[in-house]
């Protein structure tokens, strides 16, 4: 059973008056429910797949799990979808004795749930309170010309992208041997947040935190609820495709984050804590 | 005051050993709070601006108010920024005496606060008995040179878009006397739902509800939420530059919505309600 992508029929025009009927690939996009200790906690709608990684990465987000072995066990619940079968869409995360479940506090609640990140200044402090890792303390600096091959990397990667031309993706590139980045992670989703839950999720499952000497690439907007999510991960620098806002940007800087944007392949944008980024002439 | 657009110092690097420290202009991200009746109901980062509308547009959403007249009095509550000043960022609705208001119970406040819209199969059900107008039965057609045009017209007008190239638009088509389509409202923000729901805000206090005749188009994705506020507002066609999800496509289908994808200014995609588009050769 796959859900990562489905077919539907399709009519194609064209200007000259083309017309062609056939199939087309869409990005699957269903809901997840995620429970705590079997409360339900947030609903968010996410391409299938890497659900239990995309739980326990938002969870960690939220500060509720700061390794996986603050969890106990994870399992889908029983939901019956249209078709009368087992949904797969309720995961339910059971946390080991003595970690606290999130607030059910209405006001938890109301920040928590909202998928575009919680709330301005307020939580520009709630994530440093929050931060197992504090702000990021990491000297590891990144040559440009290795900054600038990793949204080609990225892109050569997502197969998902290559058959619906609609999804986001987000990519961990760890540090090798010879002082050179290659991509450990890559996750695809209808939904950018998502895409980074499941990348954490990953790491803190095959490598734990704090992911020093890491880049998080990431194919669209650097949106504030990214910057925050790679914080509390420990990462060093987030770099994106296209333009961040003006609250990621003041939620890198303060967070000791480099943030760079409109990563090309030939030229980029740095943000914040440009230290980390070598700069010398690129041959080609 | 202007919060639509901030300005940040950027290093800009570039493959041959440029650097350039230069200005740069972000596209503004705060949250917004929406209380109804005093009580907070979700929390959505934003681009500031058109704050009103959104909040209306996005109860329309959720089934809480069907035309303006359901609001008494909508204002700012004080919140008080980092720099002291009063942050603009939390806007309360009041709804007329017997308008009733969004269930506070927790089940409704998970799936309300969810930015990225509410659950799958039970929320198609949820939107269809929420819809004041039903599903959409509307006759109108439109010439696929009409259609085409849309993405350029929307980009010609796209104002933040042109200083930061990180926002997302949409904008309202409507009928004119001789047959064609003008932009009516374009809104842009750096969430897509938080832009449709402006647009939606602005609709419902200008023109009404529903909105037959109309095409909105959006600059990115379909996603399963845009497809289901637009649906709610009577609008027969969704058009979108970038792809559909799969619920997306299959909640346009069920609705009775058309919804265009890839339109790319030569071609376009239709994947449900074909019946709306008239195929002609358009010159050159």
């Amino acid at each position: 059973m796959t859900r990562v992508t489905q077919r539907r029929r399709v009519t194609r025009l064209s200007a000259d008056g083309g017309v062609r009927e056939r199939p087309d690939t869409l990005a699957g996009e269903e809901p997840l429910e995620i429970r705590v200790n079997g409360t339900s906690l947030s609903v968010t709608m996410r391409t299938p797949g890497n659900d239990f990684d995309m739980a326990v990465g938002f969870l960690h987000g939220e500060g509720v799990v700061s390794t996986w072995s603050d969890v106990q066990r994870i399992d889908y619940r029983s939901g019956i979808g249209a078709d009368g079968l087992r949904d797969y869409n309720v995961v339910n995360v059971e946390l080991v004795e003595g970690v606290p479940p999130p607030d059910a506090g209405l006001e938890r609640h109301v920040y928590t749930s909202s998928s575009c990140g919680v709330c301005g200044t307020a939580s520009i402090e709630a994530v440093k309170r929050t931060g197992v890792h504090g702000a990021i303390v990491d000297d590891t600096t990144f040559a440009l010309s290795q900054l600038l091959a990793l949204p080609g990397q990225l892109r050569e990667s997502q197969a998902v992208f290559d058959k619906t031309g609609g999804v986001h993706a987000a990519g961990l590139f760890v540090p090798t041997a010879d002082g050179g980045l290659e991509l450990a992670c890559l996750r695809e989703d209808v939904g950018r947040h998502n895409a980074v839950d499941k990348v954490i999720g990953w790491a803190l499952r095959e490598i734990g935190m704090p992911l020093r000497g890491t880049v998080i690439q990431v194919s669209g907007r650097a949106s504030f609820e990214l910057v925050q999510k790679s914080v509390l991960a420990g990462i060093p620098m987030l770099s994106a495709v296209s333009a961040p806002s003006s609250l990621a940007a003041d939620l890198a800087q303060e967070s000791g984050m480099t943030l760079i944007g409109f990563n090309r392949g030939t030229s980029l944008n740095v943000y914040t804590q440009t230290q980390r980024v070598r700069v010398e002439a690129v041959d080609g």
